[in-house]
């Protein structure tokens, strides 16, 4: 094959596998849904002879569902889909599994960020996983011959949604995709849990500084939005959210949370994250209305929601003050501190490991079931963007209502028909 | 007309209407958004030559709701939708109205409750309001004839919508109902700040007792249990949850509750709020199991989700012994104690004055451009159930924020076009 | 005796003996500490022999406290410490027990309210318990005679206990008085958790108002203000907080609330509750900024926190617009809703019950220990104000938690050892 | 000097300076409070002349303490209070300073601590400043000639306050000695909120483990337990608190927090925070309940809390599984995780930065005015230990403020008067 694999490229392959091994084992003992889809998938094999091809963040938890999809049965090729989230350690260690194949390297530039996405294409999936949709995207627009193919695929986030939901309706999609992503599964616990922790311990980590008494502004007030804006005031923060959407603009007012336009919001925040999936949410006249010292993340997909561009034309210095800190000095000499390059805090911050294990797990178990179910019913699903079957979350829910040791109730035959009834009177 | 009103039954009929005149105000004065409704439906009068019929629960806020139907130019006729949650001085006062006949009174029986139905569908509805469904039912049931000039209706809770879309699955629904509860707007601010907050304050001031240190069981986790979960938390409660659904038993331990079956609950509440829609969710096994002293109460539309049944079947003796408190005597002496006979503890106990006045303002916001909606474009809408227009919900918010000063972004038209493009890279 | 009791000016005493009765036991069971004290003192007899005078809010909780005192041996004479916050039906009942005189009558004018003081002094006490110093004051005014016999006394209040301070520092206070008010065991429970829980609970039910969405401003942070500040953050308020003292204000800040003075916060609020134990918080200049709708409403001891005459003269019309809702109309159309005549607004709103049941079974339970204490151990207490002694508190903790059934550790004899030891290294 | 400093030890002095000169820029440019008493103390010079010792974590933080102290005119010699906690970079930073040497090295063994130590003694301090009490300690053991020169000290921790007190009940303490920890601005802001936040996030970012759903269990309801527990609580944590005080225990159950002893709580915990100070708080019979995967850190001061011998002698094999996780496998299997080997997990996790820099901010305000008191006032001052003064603390909460834009109310006249007075009425 002319693609290098990552363990071609890397000095001391050897080393880098025992700890990127070492990370994996770690991230599965956390990973009870997934031990127990594997241990399914490991006797049923429900994806053998299949080819997948994943574009995710390369890490320790991608990694747990990379090995479930091989020990299904599947060959795996597998690329980054950020060129800061890849842990070369991680890579190296799945590269090194017989079934699997490893693309992902660390800042690699953007010839060989694409290059890799190439070589993973070049195995000829049949089912393809993507985060932010890479994979969708270079298949419908240079391998289209790869596309007939193709049973389905997943897609994990919000931002990749969007994008492959705009394609549907332009009539361009031509292989049907799992939005993963809209799942209750997936967005109360990876978006509302997932992204607010570790977002704000990215911040709290790479600044050493802290949330109390602190005036956080979230910009957006989706699932992230939430989950950010709900833990900072669990740290005591006073939190401000921005909105566009009038309807959670007035959810997070009921919420307690100031909200305020973000002109407003810029010169009363110390702390600004960015959760909105959209561009130029922060830019420059809200930079020139900034305090002293301010610091700006951002927690949605693509390094776009601060204008960092518009922030360097104001700048008169620039230099990094700390690792993953870069301090833009004003001409009135405020200084105003952006984290990770404006990139996903939680990804790509000197101390990131992403989202929490468990929030993952959950995450990764629909991604399992949702890999399976395009495999075993293919023919079930047109080309197109389809929700999640409910029966496919419900079952991982009940798988990790089994490893936590949660019994709930039953519905009664008698409570059964009731909900279903309207006979009965006031 | 055969059927007398509201006043002329009362014995006091103008101290009354006074009594009622002031709630209403006070109501009023704190609804913005019913405030600038009012304002543009007096001028423009859109339900001229209407005449509508409700079924609500009769107090302060549903009286602002009927009296600005009324001021965009149709003739109302209102009842009761529950015997103990009428207030006959808010009765009164809206009956005093020229435009408006109120027979709904309180702790009447059942007969007197389905004759003051039928006396409020005799005048011949054009539009149909529901808190629970029974207008509806009774039409389709006794007054079929009634359809032909019926425009359709809105349904304000979730269990007259559930009545609703098994009716409609059945092919029996004959005209276009909207589904106010299932809006946005209603969901989160009526079912889980209203209900949240009321349950709570109406459980306290019934006891006396407090929540903080407290075991408060929740049963149910949709949007009200959501809500009584989180205010009681907020109260320093120690909250459990039960469910049946193992998506939001898992949301529930997400969030930190603990989340166990009824028989393990039983053994650890103080406190019991059920808030499940459904019947026999406390029975005979659970309240064998519980402690001396509990407190249960119900915040689910019908009185039937404990069953008092089977309650005052194990119980030896059975008292009243604070107003809206009975007391279940066990065999073995301890004390079950059941607020508001089982019913709607917001609507029902002896303190109770309903949902607070801001969220009502919201949910009736949405309730008066959808009675609107359904006279302008009927034609719009077949016979069934249907979602409320995503510009209605959207234009109460807005008129809300306004109300509260409270001023939000709005996209750019780069920012738009991104929303809408996927051509963007990584 | 030349003072009538309440049950000579009662219309109907048996009916209201029966309903304060009633109330009484309702209280009894849910306060398992004064159960188990009760059992105690009903055997050992340790105030046999003495006449304990009270002055206190004569309600339900108190009145267990009071038999409690008889049972344990004493004759009892109470009257009430605020003329809105006595229950009558309580007080015949309490009148009916044999070793129990009670004075205590609601809306009484100001003599018969002294007069009733005096009624209960005429009884010759050898120990005193007020909620407020009333009977302080008044023995060393107007009886100094009585001081002779007094072994001591216990105040329950914050503004009692200032006031006691202050006649210690001048050298006038002469006999011992335990400040109850300030054992953790009464700060923590009753002024956060019954304080916050109770104000806001009377507020909502009074008002129909919620607090989701709304800015509460909360005047002072000690324990009454951090208990209504925290209590209306878990209801999804927006809390301000205003201070005099610097460390408070900080603290406030720190856990996230909004501080400014309170000419800023009159702008922004939306109901406000005062806490500080201080006159004139909100006065003129307030008012003339408030918006229109504001609810007032005070949680300190004393009347004087909202400065009403400043109000009443601002005001062109003041009328009842509901039950303990008094609206001031200003000039320019505003209007200032003032609840319970800007009395202490959980004992006088037209629904209120006081504390909840529970968070006074903690502080009388303190009070009864220290009463026993003043009786037993009066020797070891000179004339002045005096903390609990931490072993009663301590003994009050431990009756709670073994009636609760909750266990707690014990530190082994190596682990008391390192605490008491500063030999050992890093 | 027979000592070597730091510079003299590192490989690349300089390169070390320049990268701990800029964490010091960093944390100075986030600590408005030192830089409002560097701009005081530069000009005042209230320092001239002095001789302080230091023990602390050498870290940014205190290194702006330390620069302050030598900005005020003394002579400083800093070393580690713990072998795990220097920065060698931001040590060789502070030692490049004209008046400032330093002597603190990360990871040196027992030997070389205790020499750096002497080293540091060696300059003849007027005044100690300690985190721990290891100053104190060895100039009263080894050094008691340099007591005769000491004009005070401070000491910041809780620990090392506890060390004071017993020797100076024990009659041993020759020096006078501010218990800094024991100000309201040092225990509320960086015992609650440092410790609570920064213990979380270290555990966060070292695990890639999140909170949400998980049960926590805080050993110890102090201030630090307070700080975790409801930091905790804002992640989403079910939390379950362990205590040996009663009061302490029902504050927490009051609060709405799961109480048990911690053979209990070993059972049903997934991560375990212990936060008492004192020893053993975990031990043998605890491990052997725990569940296979849980989470074990400090957040006390010495490493004694959690009994690690005995979890050697249970374990069958022990490894580092992450940097800064330790796992022990038990016979059946299970594997018990500790982070930073039971050292204070804020301090000595991989990723530890130590507590957030504004609230060491409030913390070292609080030092530096007290050492500035102990020079001004020193005959005020008997050998012993002393309570910070109200007026100091009050002084820097009103920098704080100011610092923030934080306005406050002031008391009028009468309002003091009122406050001092007890003559008014009811």
């Amino acid at each position: 094959m002319s693609h290098p694999t990552i363990t071609d490229r890397l000095a001391d392959p050897s080393g880098a596998r025992e700890s990127g091994r070492k990370k994996i084992e770690w991230a599965r003992q956390h990973m009870p849904i997934m031990t127990s889809i594997a241990e399914t998938f490991g006797e049923e094999r429900p994806l053998e002879g299949q080819t997948v091809a994943m574009a995710m963040h390369v890490e320790a938890k991608t990694a747990v569902l990379t090995e479930v999809i091989a020990e299904a049965g599947a060959e795996v090729a597998i690329t980054g889909c950020n060129p800061l989230s890849t842990h070369d350690d991680v890579s190296a260690a799945l590269d090194a599994h017989d079934a699997i194949t490893s693309y992902a390297e660390r800042e690699v530039d953007d010839e060989a960020y694409y290059a890799a996405i190439e070589a993973t294409l070049d195995h000829g999936p049949t089912v393809t996983v993507d985060d932010g949709g890479d994979l969708v995207m270079a298949i419908h627009d240079e391998y289209p011959e790869l596309i007939d193919s193709i049973l389905g695929g997943c897609e994990e986030t919000t931002t990749g949604v969007h994008r492959l939901r705009a394609m549907d309706s332009d009539g361009e999609l031509r292989y049907p995709m799992f939005a993963v992503n809209d799942t209750p599964m997936k967005r109360l616990f990876d978006n509302v849990h997932g992204t607010g922790e570790a977002s704000l311990s990215n911040v709290a980590m790479t600044t050493n500084l802290s949330f109390a008494g602190k005036t956080v502004v979230v910009a957006g007030y989706g699932y992230c939005g939430k989950g950010v804006a709900k833990k900072a005031k669990g740290q005591n923060a006073h939190v401000i959210v921005t909105e566009v959407e009038p309807r959670r603009a007035l959810e997070a007012h009921m919420e307690g949370y100031e909200v305020c336009p973000m002109a407003e919001a810029a010169e009363k925040g110390d702390v600004f994250v960015t959760t909105t999936g959209n561009r130029d949410v922060i830019v420059g006249e809200h930079f020139e209305r900034m305090a002293d010292g301010v610091v700006l993340a951002n927690a949605g997909h693509f390094n776009v929601e601060i204008d960092l561009d518009s922030l360097d034309d104001l700048a008169v210095a620039r230099r990094e003050v700390r690792d993953g800190v870069e301090e833009f000095e004003m001409e009135d000499g405020r200084r105003i501190n952006v984290l990770a390059e404006g990139r996903l805090v939680n990804l790509a911050s000197p101390v990131a490991m992403g989202h929490p294990v468990e929030v993952m797990d959950q995450s990764f178990g629909v991604q399992a079931v949702c890999v399976r179910e395009m495999v075993e019913n293919a023919d079930s699903y047109d080309a197109g963007v389809h929700e999640v079957p409910d029966e496919l979350d419900r079952e991982v829910a009940e798988i990790k209502l089994d490893a936590e040791g949660i019994g709930i109730d039953a519905l009664s035959d008698e409570q059964s028909a009731y909900m279903n009834s309207w006979q009965h009177g006031t």
